[in-house]
């Protein structure tokens, strides 16, 4: 990632709208020194200040942040203004404003909603862009760029419509072509002339599988477009200045990787990912250590996108306002999450927002600074002492997340297409509740893992889980044999290898070199409703699995598991097949994580993934992470239960936090408490 | 029904989405013939393969494939192409495409979506239609028209506005009428003009009870007109050749009857009944039992259309794609909802869809080939089974269903007013489970039911049974108590008689013939909340009844169950009336299947309506179905327990299936096993 | 209120809908003695015949029920007909029509749905107005001017909008002020013209908060002004003729108070109130008891307005026909809510309906004379009963409710502001509800209460309860502590005193007046999912506390009950402090109704809250209101339970009713029954 001297703490901040204040900025910049606030990153939906009218310009205030900010030595991230618009960008270029589904455009209001196809805005954008890095590019305090805001949603408007048809066309070349892959003869719906091609929506079409996936990477390419319109500006300008866009993290409910765009593509074309954490601590619906395996899993895929260190862009020290329930941190809780963002390879700790808005949607999100104007609240307190924390981590700074034996993939392309499948149970589809499962016993167990992408290297990898690989092309399944052929052990599952990259089946069953690497074929699946279940039983225990049941002919390969209810009692649920230097595990049936944590034991066992630790816990709420570079291992080590928990030292330690000794024995851990240790030499 | 030499055994089949793979063709009609499948079902979707652009024809592949028909002697059922159209009708002619009730036209794209007004389309629709019948009308294998597909929907064009006006206008002659019909003084909603007369809409007007009624006739009205459009053209070119449309069945969760059209008017234009089936066998909702008692509702509603045979003209020999779980039957299932419907009446079974199509919406729709291309599957072995069933039942052909003494009425206006009551609860309407209920008692004791419009001669029945008529006219009042007159056995129900046909009420309480011939006036209805009930006790148990609770004054009926809680406890429930020759009775409340039972027991003894039957069955999930001729019973019999269940076998038979002899006594019958029985001589 | 010489009996009625049936008019009219019905509310929704196009009048039919009405010296409330129009209007001035916040015009149908920003329309409406009051207005039997037809809704068209922007700019003059109030810098939504001011809507910007809470006061001010100006024509013509409109009542679900429209600020503009009364008795979410409480809430709600004597200007006898569920009240139940509402001070009862309309979306309405047309039915029984009640209830007519010594304060600008909050969780605001809940023990021991506008005088009160006040003025944060200093109670609570009148957060905490009142300061909100709870105790008990946990630190204040449970345990969560003469309680979480009961009892007790009164009761769901004059005091006791219930008689009393003495001693009262009794001299 981008090189910084120290963890960044730091922070939306808005002084635009203080203007009037200048007491209140005075003072801001105050506090932030007190609480160990280094950065802030400035100009994100200020555009409005910047240029008042077209071409009249407004850089005098935003000169005055710089100055400030240099002058206590803190960073600066700039953004780029185009995640909202003034008003008269919309009134001068209504082409600006999208258009939706329904083919009615926006009026003016809200954020994140330009068309990113409009030539207009790009040129407006571009402009003002070219203003900024002109203006403040050589500035000693400018670390980093932050293009636009949080990237997503689609647009339907003529101009849209006209660049969706032109990539559709360069795909397919032919309409010959297009009617295939779209298997248009069905319903009659054959092309005849490229004018035809319209964006699937519910006033005309949304049952051509092929166009709706095309659509969702059109969309996800068009920003992609977009971002890089911005970033080639800069790099123009200030080349040696670092680029990036905040990704965007999963929702509250179910901590979903970001659906809209294709990350795993995105993050090609950053410099440093940096993303958006808003998990829900203290919800109703988990545990403080379920939403911590939640929120592992997130910055795991936030890591695993360029392999390297990364930052959170944004996070709030409290509460948000945008979830169903907007519950604050209780005391340590903001720590524990920072402490495990770093220990998962964050070096970057920032807020949304600074000082909060007085007014308007988001007035009452938290803030390291809130309404009171006050710098002795609790949750100052704890902005101060996580300041504080980072500081003394600086050993840890050009450290890295312990490399992973371990890799889940998966593919947006897959994700999208089990989004529309028209078979199984839409209800019990659940994608990325699945890949969680998988995670789980290696979460547990302190064992790395890494979320990669079918275009990632599988060699470095002891073990590979594909599941639900639904959508696959030959060459990933080739490239998983491969794999599995030089030693690799993969473990696969239900409804995998169904559908080419066209949304076409593949004929013959399923992808044949997946027959061969599984050593099976399978025959049914048979998709249960949510209250039933069909039993399996190995050699140790029955188990109730749910949801999915795949009926197997065996061919090379052996059953670990075997259904023993319905129809299909006695046929195999799981097998592993040798396949040159390696295995490849099928899991046919939906299992609860009391038997995904026997099948992964095993494995884990023979494949010896265990990591050395100092520690020993006795409760899976404790969690140990390691980040390390050639000299040194950092143990962090977590306690995620709501309650004090012992954790026995095996070895002397020092906590680099307390820079304490902590003697060989059992040791108390505070709820959400987090050490540091290193092994005493 | 449309004379046949064998049962059919078929489906649709759409080789044009296959040209570029003539092996797969190829292929096909080996497989049919392994399978016993006797017909295809083809042209449905087919237009854009059929006439690439306007008059360009290309009718080369269809001649092939009727040439492979008939070189293995199949037979062909031969669709017009108007349930989908090719992109350029659209880009042609805007106007076949449809407007929603907000006024939105509605893009290219999906099926059964054409304006059914625009005389465009109607005249592409005769055109391609003439060409086919000219094509194909002498072919030997040709033995049907299918006409269009699952028609359904509205639409709210400036064509279907015009045209809606015109025929209110022809309905209501004067302004005046029309004012008095909607009872347009209500809100000040009075016409002035015959331009002001609009479709009912969110936009507008949704409050009108008449109009809503209205639109509901017209669209069906209209729907049947764009339908013998059609039919006109295949009558003037191939007199000879019968013609269906494909009706639908109810959907997985209530299985309601259809609701969009009038099927019971609609029945008149066809010249045999066809229709989809597609029920949720193995759901979590119900046990297959109480699932096959819906079906043989269904059934037997599509039978007493035209009180003759029908034919299955869709189903899945394993899963749909659609419904909200796609769970695949289980071994044995297919062929036990094949002979439940042979049983009613059915002499064709056809699948969707014969070859699964490789792409789009229904890819994963379930099909006699699937995407494995393979012979020896479960599915492809079920449905040869089912093929070979077929032929052994050839026997059964010329039979009919046992002719009813027990008539079911229901009724499309009252339905749809039923539909758009203002009063009562909307949650606990439920008219068509209303009409179920009524046919479980007759269902488990294998007494058969017809279901009956307004316009069925009601004398050829001993029992008619007329609940929830809450529309009904003084015409069908009359004609009620002319058949209770005469004779016959009435069962009428709380909430009917209240409005006549243009949903006014009738002043005076309700329809006087009703009073007449139940001999009581209702005075009020308590509408209870759905946890709620109240107390019903007759002289030898006491129940809960729910929802309903007439109050009732007597005149000449006597009661037969009393209500025993809340303020009108002690007054009348359940009445009876002797009524000239017959008797009528008036159920007050709605009640739980224990108390229908008891009621029903009673009539059907006193009726003598239970048939002779060869077996002794100890558990309602085993059913027995007869077909006869004036020579010979067959007796369907059938297991619908999800396990082995034993029969009694009272006489010698022989079951026509293996064509072995049962002895008497005790028998196993499998789960889901179905025998055919003849008496042996 | 208007003077009138006899309780008002009477209700919507629209002869105009029988015209070619005299018979069924004149029969009407001679039920209406029958019942005691004294009073007809006419011309409601009667414009299309009035007025059969334009300038076409058509008042003989009129002419001839003010001639009836006359006749049997029946008073008539005289409607002007705005509420729906007839179709020549929209035909010739579409403009009326109103706009949906997507920009779409309706079609013409329904009601209440007219642009009231329209000169057309108000040009129209004033036209029929000035003929009805020259016409009628010296009838000796015109006793009050009904305009239009419960006001409500919005419209988004242009003239809407270009009004809507006059108001904006006459509000803030200069755009700094605009868009400092708007906090407009957010997001970059800067307005540089005044032309940018656009209602908020889905396709445009929900997101300025104080943009949202200007168009609720708009709406409500220019449906006022539409008021008005019909008022102004029938105040020229008719100056000693007083006005009112109909209000509406809470929805059957929540009883909450309406929304839309600041029936606070309207009600200034009427000459006495009036309201449409639609409790669910019977439902099943309710006791009748509970229910009860809510119906007095509204009750209170609308004598508050002005302090006075209100009308029911509609009601059913019977059941609705818009309920969810519409159960038919059971015997006795109409007539308890006639008592329950004179005793708090409505002295007219009336219906909708006099007479079920025959047809169209109300045919189903509960109404004195139904589809039966007849006079011997339970409901007309229990009409005129109601109708001989109110007549013996002669003496009580001149006078008033008790004059309260407690008022609720709510407030239209907060219960917007809660609505659109983004805090907390929008499932747990729950504002009216939380009003209610106060109310409880006050209704629970016969304590009269007021709800009061933040403009009322609070001197005359000894507690004033003031909770969750959000969004508060610094006027009125100065109101309530010059109120407690001089001796006042108050009672306030959790997230209060946030922001001001443009939606801004107070800078620097909270209200400062809050905090010298208060003698604390909240530091922080812990808002709970609905499932959580913390627990409170004081030295007497423990409880459950949901929703809301106020942190606070204290200054003047004691604490009365803790935290015990959660990080904030042992912190305070009830406090009190004495101010000046008074005593200020704030309630920082909060509480079920066990704790509220205990807190508001000791107040109760100091303040000597209790009336006196002429029975004991052993049951909350016995009930007694007062009505008095300097001469007499009127005590109502009602029976809310579902059964028979024992009361204690403690001083001779006569029931006004019927006349009798009843003794000292138990007296027991029938389910729903209902007494007003005097003292025996």
């Amino acid at each position: 990632m981008t090189q910084i001297k120290e963890f960044i703490h730091g922070g939306d901040y808005n002084p635009e709208q203080w203007l009037d204040h200048p007491e209140i900025i005075a003072k801001d910049f105050t506090y932030f020194k007190k609480a160990h606030i280094n950065t802030i990153t400035i100009g994100i939906f200020s555009w409005a200040k910047l240029e008042l009218s077209e071409g009249e310009y407004n850089f005098g205030w935003l000169d005055e942040v710089f100055d400030r900010a240099e002058q206590q030595d803190m960073n600066v991230i700039l953004a780029t203004p185009s995640g909202a618009r003034p008003r008269w960008v919309a009134e001068k270029y209504p082409e600006v404003l999208r258009v939706d589904e329904n083919g009615q455009r926006a009026l003016f209001g809200e954020r994140h909603n330009h068309c990113y196809t409009s030539p207009a805005y790009r040129q407006k954008v571009q402009n003002i862009d070219r203003k900024l890095a002109e203006r403040y590019g050589k500035r000693k305090s400018l670390i980093l760029w932050h293009v636009s805001n949080e990237f997503g949603g689609q647009c339907y408007c003529d101009l849209c419509q006209a660049a969706f048809r032109k990539w559709v066309q360069a795909k397919y070349q032919t309409l010959e072509n297009l009617n295939k892959a779209y298997w248009a003869t069905f319903w009659s719906h054959t092309y005849t002339s490229w004018d035809q091609v319209v964006a699937p929506s519910p006033r005309g079409d949304e049952n051509l599988l092929g166009l709706n996936l095309d659509w969702h990477r059109f969309v996800s390419e068009q920003t992609i477009d977009f971002f890089e319109a911005e970033a080639q500006v800069l790099r123009e300008v200030t080349p040696n200045i670092k680029i990036t866009t905040n990704f965007m993290g999963g929702n509250p409910d179910d901590e979903h990787v970001f659906f809209d765009l294709d990350y795993q593509k995105f993050a090609q074309h950053v410099d440093v990912i940096s993303w958006d954490s808003y998990p829900s601590w203290r919800s109703d619906a988990k545990t403080t250590a379920q939403l911590a395996m939640n929120t592992a899993v997130m910055n795991d895929v936030m890591r695993s996108y360029k392999h390297d260190n990364y930052m959170i862009m944004e996070s709030t020290p409290s509460q948000v306002n945008w979830h169903p329930v907007n519950r604050p941190k209780a005391p340590g809780m903001h720590r524990m999450g920072v402490l495990q963002e770093v220990s998962h390879g964050s070096n970057a700790i920032n807020y949304f927002q600074l000082h909060q808005s007085r007014g308007s949607s988001e007035m009452y999100h938290g803030a390291v600074i809130g309404h009171d104007l006050r710098d002795d609240t609790r949750i100052f307190k704890e902005v101060t002492q996580v300041g504080e924390n980072l500081m003394a981590l600086q050993p840890v700074l050009d450290t890295t997340a312990q490399q992973a034996k371990v890799a889940i993939v998966y593919d947006y392309d897959n994700m999208w297409a089990l989004s529309d499948v028209r078979n199984y149970a839409g209800e019990t589809i659940k994608y990325w509740r699945t890949i969680q499962e998988q995670y789980q016993y290696f979460w547990e167990h302190d064992i790395p893992v890494e979320f990669i992408s079918t275009q990632d290297d599988l060699s470095t990898y002891q073990l590979v889980i594909d599941p639900m690989h639904f959508l696959m092309t030959t060459d990933f399944a080739d490239k998983l044999n491969a794999y599995v052929a030089q030693g690799g052990t993969l473990v696969g599952s239900y409804i995998s290898g169904q559908v080419d990259e066209r949304y076409l089946a593949y004929l013959g069953g399923w992808l044949k070199p997946l027959h061969e690497v599984y050593g099976m074929e399978p025959i049914e699946t048979d998709t249960l409703y949510p209250t039933q279940s069909v039993a399996v039983a190995d050699t140790t225990q029955q188990v109730q699995a749910h949801d999915y049941a795949t009926i197997m002919e065996l061919d090379t390969a052996q059953a670990l598991a075997h259904y023993t209810s319905d129809w299909y009692a006695d046929s195999p649920a799981v097998t592993v097949n040798k396949f040159g230097k390696g295995a490849a595990y099928y899991v046919g049936a939906r299992f609860d994580q009391a038997y995904l944590a026997t099948f992964y034991k095993k494995i884990v066992t023979d494949l010896q993934l265990e990591p050395a630790s100092p520690i020993e816990k006795m409760t899976k709420a404790i969690h140990v992470n390691i980040r390390e570079d050639n000299n040194q291992a950092y143990f962090f080590v977590q306690n995620f239960a709501d309650k004090a928990t012992t954790i026995t030292i095996t070895t002397p330690v020092i906590d680099i936090l307390t820079g304490e000794e902590i003697a060989v024995g059992n040791h108390q851990m505070a709820a959400y408490d987090g050490l540091v240790l290193v092994k005493k030499n």
